[in-house]
């Protein structure tokens, strides 16, 4: 398998850990697409993913699979332990919906802060930015921050016992706006607590 | 099973479609949410699902599910066919990629305009508008279905040969697109053919 990405990035990291909780990482040739260049926005790239975004991964047969989450499923359907995504059916529902709520409310929310409230990838990438709306993105992560800590005070992961891919989506997603300097707030307590576990797993090593 | 929901809205109708295709809708029990009113943004309701959206799927154990691909993935696994998420490892993660595809960049785009664009729920529930960010979203829209045309210029269905969620998805975001006056472009010729064909459908009647 290939993986088109970008290293150190927030969505091949999420996809990057994934690989080094399954211990499946040797498996994978990476092909590092330069997104500074913007060379994820050219036709080579694009014949991979007519959207532009890595990472992209490409099976022996030349199928393409883009968007994280259908990575990680693949991935955690070929082979190796933890499973990411759930082994029973309310599990994986339960995962499935802490994973999305995450996403959109903390992870793309840092993602459209970045990319419309910061000089994100520079003037020549990012063509259109909406201030106003990079604001209430970020303001909207927070408020998800506020949420997760009060999960996380009756549970150990975001989506009950197990770490899954709801943990590290919100973990890329935390980190993230920590390099933009958005921290978590001191009052979130268990979401500390949580990250600095989370940070001490091997795979958060393995992908630094 | 319960669905709190609100008949007739986008997110609603996707996992009525989804409970119609696998002839599941008779052993669900709908509890009315009154979106117009504000009802999905009381404790009662929040206690169901704190991010105030529905539908919420609510079990026999009182386990609350939110999220409609959550939703969705749950309601695959315990009956029915046709299954909507697919069914090897390789199908799954291309209905999971273009399941995300159409929901980012159609579905919820059209949602952003309506929410940032229109008058949307009314001034006591839109406390937030961007309009130009709606304005945005909805060129986001119609760039996807330009895409989408592209895709079913060779293929069926919009993730190969078999209906599946990713088309419930980009069905119902089209449609919420046509009630807000924008409709597929006359150019988009593939995307008209499996909006009719779509259309056809029984589920689709079964929840209009």
């Amino acid at each position: 398998m290939k993986i088109y990405d970008f290293k150190g990035f927030p969505n091949p990291t999420r996809v990057r850990i994934a690989l080094a909780e399954k211990r499946l990482s040797h498996r994978v040739e990476f092909v590092s697409i330069n997104l500074p260049e913007g060379e994820h926005k050219r036709p080579s790239f694009l014949a991979k993913n007519p959207f532009g975004l890595v990472p992209v991964l490409e099976l022996e047969d030349g199928t393409t699979i883009a968007e994280c989450t259908a990575i990680t499923e693949y991935l955690d359907h070929i082979d190796g332990e933890p499973i990411l995504t759930g082994k029973t059916v309310r599990d994986r529902a339960l995962i499935h919906m802490m994973q999305r709520r995450v996403e959109a409310s903390l992870f793309e929310a840092v993602v459209a802060y970045y990319h419309h409230a910061t000089p994100g990838l520079g003037p020549e990438i990012e063509l259109y930015q909406n201030r106003e709306w990079g604001e209430k993105s970020l303001e909207r992560a927070k408020h998800c921050m506020e949420y997760l800590d009060g999960v996380l005070a009756t549970q150990p992961y975001l989506a009950g016992n197990q770490f899954s891919v709801a943990d590290i989506t919100a973990f890329v997603g935390i980190t993230f706006a920590a390099s933009l300097d958005t921290r978590v707030p001191s009052t979130c307590s268990s979401l500390r607590a949580w990250q600095d576990r989370i940070a001490g797993r091997p795979s958060i090593n393995a992908v630094a």
